[in-house]
């Protein structure tokens, strides 16, 4: 515990101190007299900025989901320079990485992730929006370039994506990802969506 | 409670009282001693047959996969009369209104299943190869009349379309299936899939 000797308490304090107890204690026994301890401050002072600990949990979340997941893909997506397929899959598979090493590096995050992710859902649809929004980016640039087939709107192609692929990245098949066969299976999927994404033929036959 | 007047106790009997009981009290209150009670025997001789409640969870999971989700689907597999595009989609189909109906309506075996899916991988992975196989049967048709253009073995290719339609029928995505965007969201992720599944030069082009 630390005394403070002001009133000034921000937002990146707070979220560094419960994301460090919810480490500690894990998340299901860590309590916001825990985090406030740490913090040196009244249980009423942090309830003041965060009114539950559900509030403590999603913040701690958002903030690791920004960092884990969000800026190292928006680093791909600005230094792409493949093909469009081979700048999709480089997302994908670096989307599909960072979750499973997450998954086992960093397991109390993780896990506590796993549990915020059927609960808080507009903070798991604000996440998945910003993914789509990422992905369509590369699917534009694709479809720009004649390469791919798909509709005009590149976000609609880029979530159809995501959905196709979250066996690989999605928290409720972790338990899935210890498998062998994993890689093999994400190699054989990846192989027919490509198929659907450049066939121009199939894409009028089909509607 | 009834009182038995033999010994003999079957499965099907132990089967339906910890079916009865799991509705009952919900799967985490249950415990082996009332699934015993109901049966009108005593709590070790339900343990010889079933040594943990994990087991009778899982016993009843599989039991109720079979019934709820394995034998409509095989009925409509014996059934199946349209092009070959129109019977994987109905099975698809098929496979996640089954899954959501039982979410809805039966909802204790439901998180039932939801946790022994994370837990009983085997059990699971027999489930999932089941699936497989009748899916394959239907890849295998459609590939044989050449209107599929997919990997000579087909069940790698129901595999993947089962893997690509994970959201709308795994348990890990239950909390999403509320959401009024599902069905749209599955039919554009269909087309996809089908363009990759019938366009034999993308097939090439893309190996």
């Amino acid at each position: 515990m630390k005394s403070r000797t002001n009133n000034f308490l921000s937002k990146t304090d707070i979220l560094n101190a419960a994301d460090q107890t919810f480490r500690r204690f894990g998340p299901d026994k860590t309590s916001v007299t825990d985090v406030a301890k740490l913090l040196g401050v009244s249980h009423g002072t942090l309830y003041r900025h965060y009114p539950s600990k559900a509030a403590l949990r999603e913040a701690v979340t958002e903030r690791w989901l920004e960092e884990q997941i969000i800026i190292p893909l928006a680093e791909l997506v600005e230094q792409a320079a493949g093909s469009p397929l081979q700048n999709l899959r480089a997302y994908v598979e670096k989307l599909i990485e960072l979750k499973q090493r997450s998954e086992a590096q960093d397991p109390e995050l993780f896990s506590m992730y796993a549990a915020v992710t059927g609960q808080a859902t507009e903070l798991i649809e604000t996440h998945l929006q910003r993914i789509v929004s990422q992905l369509g980016r590369l699917v534009e640039q694709g479809r720009a370039a004649g390469v791919l087939a798909v509709d005009e709107d590149s976000e609609v192609t880029a979530r159809c994506i995501i959905h196709a692929t979250s066996r690989f990245h999605h928290p409720g098949h972790a338990y899935e990802w210890k498998s062998p066969a994993t890689r093999g299976e994400f190699l054989q999927l990846w192989s027919l969506l490509e198929r659907g994404l450049v066939s121009p033929q199939a894409h009028f036959k089909a509607d």
